[in-house]
Order: structure tokens, then C-alpha cells, then sequence
């Protein structure tokens, strides 16, 4: 051991100074997302090397070769020498499988209870008088997220001397929902076409899609629904289900589920009947036939996403039922499987007092009459995937239910993709938020997380190098959502950028304030759903003339003469007595309402003091100036990094930046110029005047913005 | 001059021997095109770099920045030293320039004068005494173009000993067009989204655009329509053209000039004016003020692509004009920039007797009553880009009239990105056809070359490994319409998949034989357009219920329970007659025509005995399994080369060529199935039936399949 020791020493001591060699000469283009594996300075490498030379695999399913095949990728890249596998314990410096296939595990005493059939233990050891790492878990899975689990340590530098460590996921439904259609088009996907090549599945099985089951287990998300929930019931006929059975084996081997998003009339579309009525016997017939059929090729199917009276889409209120006959009558179809149902409380019909109110007076009355195996996936917000919303009141409020949370990961709000905008702050904001009880948070109410993917074919997967941090972060929040978000960036930063400290330190802050930085520039003080008609793409907020009144802007500011902002108090929609007693209590008054809900949940008069001492115009006018100054600010941070990481990736996260930086501008004149045009009000000292009048703004169009 | 002929001598040696190693090693996923520089074997590599150990380079334009650039590159990566630019003549074991740039070119009496404003010399001279390579040209792109065709011979083991090379352009204009949306689809497209991110642009250039310059460059196509002939207005607003200007700034320097498709009621969809008639003073000034701002942003502006008066796209006759009154008015628009109007025949209106007269029969009358700034560009064949048509009859019948040809470098019609077809073949055959006179030919009789381009996001850029000898074919044939298909599709393996013999030994037979297997398959023996209806992808010769007569296949094919094929002589629509003297004598009769072009020009019994000695339909149907079992053959050919290329493009094309037996079987029985339904004969002996009954085949729907 005393050997053994020296080395884990060594490896401490390297490990926690931040290697000092920029990456600047490695090309990259992104396609290798956090998964880059760079090689580490010599220093660091020599002593990692002592301790990987060699690994015993428990086992050889294709979860164990998986397992195998990426510690030797990522350890080889990074050390220079992969671990040998070898065919005995006694001579390998890591030990890797799970009690079952290797007996000998049961009599370390590790914590295997604590990692449930999906985590993983990582821990060093004396191993009959060597000095061992053990990866360990209860499933050949929960070993592979092990490996990764212990190749991010080394990526980021940690030391693995007393390597002590047990995880299990918080959540068992960890997902992205793909908004993919058939034609490869993405709904709200900025990032190319559509990963599925579904006109050449099954014949080519792109070996992209190992890649992107890579991504997926290295971050513990355990499950993908395939297609858009504007769904086409095209993807239930046979030759479909042929094509997501080969995808199905691909993801498979890396711990990810297949679902699918199902459309609610697919009986009829497909099935030649007359009716979706789910209280109609052939239409049970026909989802259960469907079910089985489908587990006969996938047997490992996860289930249904649907999305059902909803914009449009069929579903039971067209037949009079309610949305939990029609939950249920899939649910039961799916049950003998062990197949789940996610149906979506995203909801609200032209004729509701207030959008934000419609979801929980539709479903809170349905809470316990779910079956166990329907989730009722709900929104993180009540309106839909604002830069900021408060979190859904269903959250909490439905006891008696399974309650899954849906975020946005694609940014159909949030600027596409040119704009930086880190997320792990807007959803660690959601889940860190307080419910019924002084300790209760939205993280404990809920128990799933779905996350809309903002992956397509572009090289590097996600639109730009900065949005991959959102796939990245939405995987380990779903695992564990009581990381910090100030954490999750600085992983992913390190193993996205390099361990350059001076490249952590300008990046975690740059993302750390973004997305803060979006919503003053765009929607600031509760402000909400002012964009642009349809692509979402740029300021809309004069928009007053859609079909639907709750589609239009002027709909949510309710800008007056005399003031802004959505009466949801008791005197208003009421929207707010939807929230239990101490958050009700609070955002009803205007005293206690935190600023960044002021205008959510109040009408404010134009002239009232607000706590920083200014009116709210001019507070509103300074946040849409301080939106756009974080943007030149990360700019410039940015551009201090020259040199320090490859020119590939770095020319165009300056692009972006500069693009990011014309359109908060654009954001922040268009704005206060329409706003103006309603208050008549001067701008307060010091602020420029918009560059042009408000009708440039509103005669600008986009006929071919990407997403819609 | 003594040492370095033994140098010369030692590269000849070992270039003339095919290399041994093959690249199995070498990672790839096509993104390289041909310009993948892979390492030269040893020997090679040390006799190359005596010669190449530097490089004077007159000049500093952004050509000639190019030019320096990839000679580096590719003899760094072929030879493992790149060339040192040096300052002086007197070291230099190159010298690249222009004799405006280096007067001193002047007195080697080099061929320049053949070499045109385009083209360029390469020769081994000697210069003061020392053995140096000249690559000259009369301008930088020329120059440019030298040197791509210096690293071609290095790439393709030629020997360098006695270099003496003059190339000029046979076509003045050799352009893709792009048939790219606003919204990144790509009509006909299979590889992907379009390669132009509009979204993006001008802010965001992405480096991809350089790539496709320099595989353009690299074969000469000198312009680039970038957008859909069935074309959005919008491309003329201020706003695209200054994404279309950063895409021009991009090309430039590799001497791809940008062109546009226009619409011809832009005046109208953008302009405010209430008419789009060509004769209208107001519609003039609207063009020619369009042009000049055009010109202003982008000096080298090439012209427009124009489809008018063709399914359903406007144009002159929509106000009673003649298609020359329409080119003409856009052709004084661009005529003081020395633009270019690309005015396309493919026309034709459900009225007429036979589609296949419809070009002709409309402008032949219009022969010299165009302006010299317009090219009348006419499709190869007088249908529709099929697997075989016989040429265009317009070929060497418009004597007054600028004529290009238009092929599609897209396989709408010959199965899209899996099917293997080398159009190489197809483009030859059509080239060297004989028009009026026993000397003539359709090359001869063409003034510019323009194809459809394959061209998209996919990562190897065209869909498919296979699909980028078409690309390079398009590009090598427009330069020189003279070379063989088969010499150029032995450059293109020898650069694509290496210089072991055995893979070009396999590879170029595969290629030569596989567009005559898609004939053989699909169409044989004349027949044409008997593709499933809108997406073309898969067989439906039953389709008979569309809403124009001639979009259906049986239109084309005309099978009844006598025989089968169009009658285009005298006794039928008399498009024969089109042809000139001899070419229309022989197609005329059944005894003369070819049985290639058999049932395109005559209806013909079943029973028929034909030239092979089988009757029609006992051929038609060997002809089926010809083509069937010539895929199996390829497939077993490629497989023959398994570890002698990288895995990861062994794997694609392995995967791709089964799905083409698969398609190509499909295509043989469904073809038959329908016929014997009409003509109830028996199989001939020897030949299996079809898989399904006809009925299954009819019943298959693909509604998302690609480029629709």
C-alpha cells in the first residue's frame, strides 16, 4: 500500500492545480460535445497512468462492452495508455461489474443499496493486499454511468485518492422529448434536420446514434421520445416501428428507453376504425394490439408521450371524456409491459379568463385518478417556456398523482441558437422553488424530468458550442437536482474547454449571468411572451391581431397609458390562489412579490417606486439596458480567451456573441420604443433612444426563421 | 539539370507502380471529398519532396492565398513536407504566378494564349539553369486552378518527369445550381439541409462554405446558383442580399461567381408594382435598379437562373409576352454588369400531344431572338432527368441562340442517395451523342454546362461516399466534355479511395456499370417516368388518376394488352421529327433505333422479336433481373475490398448497396407484376415471379420521403 500511496498522492497533488497548457492547437469542430477527452499534462498523466493499467470487466453484454470500450477511449486519450482488460482480478488496478456476475463484490461492504438499479459505487480499495478502483452497480447500466462517472472525474481534474463514492438518479424518468418529425423537420429545432433518418432505417442504422446514446449515458438520461408530440400516427404503422426498433438497439446497450409520441386518433388515422373514443372497446382492442406489437420487437419500450386536446391535436374531450379516461385507456394498454404513459397538462382553450390558469383548473380536479403508470407532465411554468416564469402550481398540488416536469432545453424563447443562455440557472431556480411548506421544493414534488432536445444533425449536435452545457446540464439535474448550477457549468466547462483556469474562470460567470441577461433584455420584472408571431424570433410585443387572443403579446403586458403588467391577483384572473397558502400569500402583494414577478402577477402603474428607488419605467428601461451590456460584457470576456482554446470553436462563439449582442439591442429598442408609443413617457436620463422609430421594428419580417 | 533527372527518374518509378499499403487504418467520414491528401507511400513521399521543397508565388491576391494554401496543405499531408514559400526565383523549386505578376513568365514562351482567362499551363522548364515546375496562368484563378491539377496528378501517383500541360475551359460557365429553399429544404435534395444557414448569414459565415469553394476550384465549376429555381422573391430584399454578399465573399477568391434564381413577378412580390409584364417601363426600372444594387454589394455577380412559365411558376406569358420579350428585358438589366440570363425550357403545358415536343415546339421559333447575355438552358433530355432519355432535340437547332445544357447531379429519378449510379456515364452518352451531321455532337453543339447540385449538410456532403463522383464528374466534364467517364471515374476513385490497385481495379468497373444497372431495373429499353408520383422514390407504373395527364406514368409507357412504348414517329405524336436528318431517320425506324431508345419512340407488341432474339417482353424482363443481379454483383464486389479501406465509409456504402438490391428487386417485380397484369403473359422460362402480388406493391406509401 505504501507505494500505492505515494502514487495517490502524486495524483492529488497535480490534480488540483488547474493544468496550466491551453488546448489552443486542437481542432474542434464540437462533434465531440464534453466527451473530448483531451489529453492531460504530462504530470497528471503519468500518475493516472499507475492507476489504470489494467481492468477486469464482470461480464461482456453490450452494456459491459460499452463500459469497456469508452474507459479505454477516454482513459487513452487522456493518460496516452488505455487500461489492458484482463481476464483475472488479481492483477487489475480497476475492478468493474456488478455483484451478480461478480460474487466476490457482496463481501466488500459497498454501498450497493444506496446506487438502486441504476447508479453506480466508485470506490478505492484494498483488494486482497492491492490497491484497487472498484466500479460497481447493481445493473451492467448503473456500471457504465459509473465509468462515466469516474472518467469525469479525471476530466475535470479531480483526484482519485480516497475515491469514495455512491449515486442513485433522484428521478427514475430521465428523457428527452425529440419534437422530430417524420419529414426530419424539428419543431422548434435549430440545430439542422432531424437526427433520424428515418427514409434509410432500417437499412442504415447511422452510427451517429451511438453517439448521441454516448452523450445520453454520460449524463444519466435514460430514455428518449423519439418523435414530436404533434404527432404523426404514421410512426405506428409497421415499416415505422421496424425503423424505431433498430434505433432502439442502438440506445439500448447505453441504458436509454425508446418511446414514442402517439396520436391520440391513430386508431383512426392507421387502425381503420371510426372512432378514438377511449371508452370504446375496439379502440381498447386496437392500442392493446398496438402495445403488443410494438414490445415484440422493442422490449424494452418505455412508452407513450401525448399531447391531446391541446393547440389543435385530437384527443378524449373530442369524444366527451375526460383526459384521464384517455390517459388511463393507454395506460392499460401499455401496463402488461411495464410501459408508462406521459400525458401532457399543457393546455388552454380561447375561451379561459387567463392561459396561465387553465392547466391546473383542468387537471387539479383529476389528481388520484391516474393510473400508476400515467405521469402528468407538466410545463415548468404555467405559460410556456419563458426566458422567466414562476413554477406551474400543479407542482405540489397534485398528492394523489405522478407529476413529471417538462423544461425546454431547444431555445424556442430564449434567442435560438446564437444566443448563450445556460439554463442550469433557470431550472435550478424552478426546482429550488418553494411550494406548500417552508421546505418544500418543486425538486421533491415531482418525480420525472423531461427535457425538449435541442439536438439535431448540425456537426456540433445542439446549434452552437454554448448549448451543448443546456443537454449537458438538463442530464445531470435530472440525476441529481440538487447539483448547483454554478457547479454543472464549471464540469462542463472544464470538459467542454479545458482545465485552463483562466478559461473556467471566464466561462462558468459568462454562463452563470446569461440567462439572467436574456430576460432583462427581452421580458424583464415578469414580463412575458412578447415575442415575435410564430418563430418566436425577435420582439413582438405590439403584436394585438392573432386568431387566438392568449397568442397575443399585447395579451400578457397589458401595456396602458397608465401602467403594464397581468393582474392575477384576486382583484385580477385570480391565477395566483392557484399556489398554496405561503407563496399565494407572498405574490399576491405587491409589497412581498419578488421584482422578477411584479409584472406576472400585477398591473403596476408606470410611475411606481419600485425597491431599487426608480419608477418601474425607468427600472424597466435600465434592465433592458443592463440586458444588453451583460452581452457586450461577455463579449469581451470572451474575447480575453483568444488563444486559449482552438480557433475553430472560438471564431464562432465570437460570431455568435456579436449576433447575440445586434439582437439584444434590437430587443431593448424595439421594446422601449413600442413601450413608449403606449406610456408616452420620456426615457429616463442617461439612456440612448432607440436607433429607429417603432415602425422599422414592426415592419421587419422573417418568413424563413428556423423552428417554426 | 543531372541530379535532378535522377530525382525525376526515381518519381516516375515509383509513380507509375500503384501504391501497395491500403488506407485501412485511416479514419474517415467523407467530409474530405477527393481532397483527402492521403499519405503517399514511403518512396513516393521522398522523391516528391525533392521536388517540392519550395514554392515562389507571385502575387498576394486571395487566389493566390488560396493557391498557397492548399499546395501546403495537400503536399504536406501527401508528401509530409509542405513547400516553404519563398521570397526569391532563385530557390524555388516552383514557381506559380501570372505573367502580369511575374513578367519574367513571359520570355519561356509557355502556351498562355491556349490557356484562356481560365486555364493554366503547368510545365518542367528549366530556369537558369536549375530544374524547376512552372504552374502559370493568366490570371490567379487560373493559377489556382494549376495548382489543384498539379496535387490531382501527385494524389493519383502520376509522374511529374516531363510535365507539359496547357488546360483551357471548353465552357465558359460551369455552375451548380442549387435548388435550396430560404428554409434550408433543398428540393431533389438527399444529403441533408441546404449548405446555406440564411438564418445565420451575414453574421455567422460558416467555414463549411470555404470546403465547398475548394472541391468546386478544385474542378473548375466556376458559379453557383444558390437557390431554388422555383424561387422565393424574398431573395432579392436588401436583407438576403447581404447574406448573399458574405456568401459571394467567400466564393470569390476560388473563382465561383454567385448567381441567383429570380422570380419573374419579383416587381410584383417585392417591388409594389402592380404588373410583372416584361414590356411595362416601370417592371424594366424595377430590374435594372434591382440589378445595380446588386452589383453594388457583389461586383462579380454572375446573373439569374430563370423558370418561368413552367409548372406553375410565372412569367412573360402570363402578360401575353414571349419567353425572349421576358429574357431579354432581365437580360438589359445585367447587360452593363455583364450579368447573365440563364432562361430555362423546361416547359411544357397539359395541352400538348406529347410532353417530350413541348421545348421545342416553343423555341425553336424563338432561334436568335435572344440577346447575347442570355442562355437558353435545356435540359439533357426532352422529359424530365430520367435514368435514359435520348437527347434534347434543341441540341445544334438553335444556331442564333446561346444553348446550355442542364443535368441533374441529384438522383430525383435514379434512387436518390443509396442507389449507386454514376452519372459520369450518363453525361458521356449524352455529350458525345451526334446531332445533325455525322461530325457533330451535343458537346459542340453547347455553350455552357449547369447541374443540379447534390450537395447538402449531410457530414460527406452529397449523401452518400458514391454520390460525390457525380459532383466531381459534373465539374471534370464541364471543364473538359471530352474526357472519358472512365478515366475520370479512375481519378476520382484513385483520390476518393486511394491508389491500391485492387480498390480501383474493383471500385471504377462498379461505377462504370451501375447507371446502365438503374436503366436495367427501372426504365429499360426507353421506357421513362415511371416513378411513384411527387416524391419519385420507388416504382408506380400503374399511376394513371393524377391531375395532369402527362404526369402519369402511364402516359409514358402506354402498355395495353397488344404492346407497349410511345409512339413518336409520323403514325404518333411525330417528335422524331424534332431530330435532324439521319439521327431522326434511324430513330424513325424500328429496324435502326437502338434498343436503348426503343419504346421512347415506338409502340411496340409484346411479341416482337428484337434484336437479342427474345421477344420484347421475354427482354424486358431479362432486362429486369440484369439489373437486379447487377447490384448483386456490386455488392459482392465491394465486399471483396473489406480492410483494404477505413471502416467507417466500407460500412456505409456496404449498407447502402443492400438497401439498393433490396430497392432495385422491388423495382423489378413490381414492374413486372404490373405489366403481365396488362398484358397477361407468362413469365419466360427461367425467370422467378414477383415476391407479392401486384396489389402489395400499390398499396406501399411513403409520404415522408425525401427532397419532395
Amino acid at each position: 500500500m505504501r507505494a500505492a500511496s505515494a502514487t495517490m498522492r502524486a495524483v492529488a497533488a497535480v490534480a488540483l492545480a488547474h493544468s496550466a497548457a491551453p488546448a489552443a492547437a486542437q481542432r474542434s469542430d464540437g462533434y465531440d460535445l464534453w466527451l473530448r477527452y483531451d489529453p492531460l499534462p504530462p504530470a497528471e498523466r503519468a500518475s493516472y497512468r499507475l492507476l489504470l493499467r489494467s481492468a477486469f470487466f464482470a461480464g461482456d453484454s453490450g452494456s459491459m462492452q460499452a463500459a469497456r470500450e469508452e474507459l479505454q477511449r477516454g482513459v487513452g486519450a487522456m493518460v496516452g495508455a488505455a487500461p489492458i482488460a484482463v481476464a483475472s482480478l488479481g492483477n487489475a488496478d480497476l475492478i468493474v461489474g456488478t455483484p451478480a456476475a461478480l460474487p466476490a463484490l457482496k463481501s466488500l461492504g459497498l454501498p450497493l443499496n444506496a446506487a438502486g438499479p441504476e447508479g453506480f459505487v466508485l470506490r478505492r480499495i484494498a483488494w486482497k493486499g492491492r490497491d484497487v478502483i472498484v466500479v460497481a452497480g447493481n445493473s451492467d447500466v448503473g456500471v457504465l454511468r459509473g465509468i462515466f462517472a469516474l472518467l469525469r472525474r479525471i476530466q475535470t481534474g479531480q483526484p482519485l485518492e480516497s475515491l469514495n463514492v455512491v449515486e442513485a438518479p433522484r428521478y427514475a424518468l430521465r428523457l428527452l422529448n425529440h419534437w422530430d418529425n417524420l419529414d426530419r423537420t424539428v419543431e422548434r429545432g435549430y440545430a439542422g434536420q432531424s437526427l433520424w433518418d428515418w427514409h434509410k432505417l432500417p437499412g442504415w442504422v447511422d452510427p451517429r446514434y451511438t453517439d448521441y446514446a454516448r452523450a445520453n449515458a454520460s449524463v444519466g438520461i435514460n430514455g428518449a421520445v423519439l418523435n414530436n408530440v404533434n404527432a404523426s400516427a404514421e410512426i405506428l404503422t409497421p415499416p415505422y416501428l421496424e425503423k424505431v426498433a433498430a434505433i432502439a438497439g442502438v440506445l439500448r446497450p447505453w441504458g436509454v428507453r425508446t418511446y414514442l409520441s402517439a396520436r391520440f386518433t391513430a386508431p383512426i388515422a392507421i387502425g381503420g376504425l371510426k372512432t378514438a373514443d377511449p371508452l370504446d372497446p375496439q379502440v381498447q382492442r386496437w392500442w392493446r394490439s398496438k402495445a403488443d406489437s410494438i414490445y415484440r420487437l422493442i422490449p424494452d419500450f418505455g412508452g407513450f408521450l401525448i399531447k391531446a386536446n391541446s393547440e389543435g391535436q385530437p384527443g378524449p374531450q373530442d369524444y366527451g371524456r375526460s383526459h384521464a379516461d384517455g390517459a388511463n385507456m393507454i395506460a392499460d394498454a401499455l401496463a402488461p409491459h411495464g410501459g408508462t404513459v406521459m400525458w401532457r397538462a399543457f393546455i388552454y382553450s380561447p375561451e379561459e379568463v387567463d392561459r396561465a390558469r387553465s392547466a391546473y383548473d383542468e387537471f387539479k380536479p383529476l389528481d388520484g385518478k391516474f393510473r400508476s403508470n400515467v405521469i402528468l407532465q407538466v410545463k415548468n411554468g404555467p405559460i410556456d417556456f419563458q426566458p422567466r416564469e414562476p413554477f406551474h402550481p400543479l407542482f405540489g398540488q397534485m398528492p394523489a398523482t405522478r407529476v413529471g416536469m417538462e423544461v425546454q432545453i431547444t431555445k424556442e424563447y430564449l434567442g435560438f441558437a446564437t444566443h448563450l443562455a445556460f439554463l442550469g440557472a433557470l431550472w435550478e431556480e424552478v426546482l429550488d422553488s418553494r411550494t406548500a411548506t417552508p421546505r418544500a421544493r418543486v425538486a421533491g414534488e415531482i418525480s420525472a424530468l423531461a427535457g425538449v432536445a435541442n439536438i439535431g444533425t448540425d456537426r456540433n449536435w445542439t446549434g452552437s458550442h454554448f448549448d451543448q452545457a443546456n443537454w449537458y446540464a438538463f442530464g445531470r439535474l435530472a440525476w441529481n437536482p440538487t447539483l448547483r448550477s454554478s457547479d454543472i457549468a464549471q464540469e462542463w466547462s472544464r470538459m467542454t474547454w479545458g482545465n485552463d483556469r483562466q478559461v473556467t474562470e471566464t466561462v462558468v460567470p459568462m454562463m452563470l449571468r446569461s440567462r439572467d441577461a436574456v430576460v432583462d433584455y427581452m421580458t424583464p420584472l415578469g414580463l412575458t411572451h412578447l415575442m415575435a408571431t410564430g418563430h418566436h424570433y425577435g420582439p413582438g410585443p405590439w403584436v394585438d391581431d392573432l386568431e387566438r387572443r392568449d397568442w397575443n403579446p399585447t395579451y400578457y403586458h397589458r401595456a396602458t397609458r397608465d401602467g403594464i403588467g397581468f393582474d392575477r391577483t384576486a382583484g385580477g384572473s385570480n391565477a395566483v390562489s392557484q399556489y398554496a397558502g405561503a407563496v399565494q400569500h407572498c405574490w399576491s402583494s405587491l409589497e412581498c412579490v419578488p421584482d422578477r414577478y411584479l409584472l406576472w402577477f400585477h398591473h403596476v402603474p408606470w410611475t411606481k417606486r419600485l425597491r431599487s428607488g426608480r419608477t418601474l419605467w425607468a427600472d424597466m428601461v435600465k434592465r433592458y439596458d443592463d440586458g444588453v451590456s451583460a452581452v457586450r460584457e461577455m463579449r469581451r470576456d470572451w474575447a480575453s480567451l483568444n488563444g486559449r482554446i482552438d480557433a475553430e470553436r472560438y471564431r464562432e462563439v465570437t460570431a455568435f456573441l456579436k449576433i447575440q449582442e445586434q439582437e439584444a439591442k434590437w430587443w431593448r429598442d424595439a421594446s422601449i420604443a413600442y413601450f413608449q408609443s403606449i406610456n408616452g413617457l420620456p426615457l429616463p436620463p442617461g439612456h440612448a433612444p432607440p436607433e429607429h422609430a417603432l415602425e422599422h421594428y414592426k415592419s421587419l419580417r422573417f418568413p424563413y426563421a428556423p423552428g417554426n
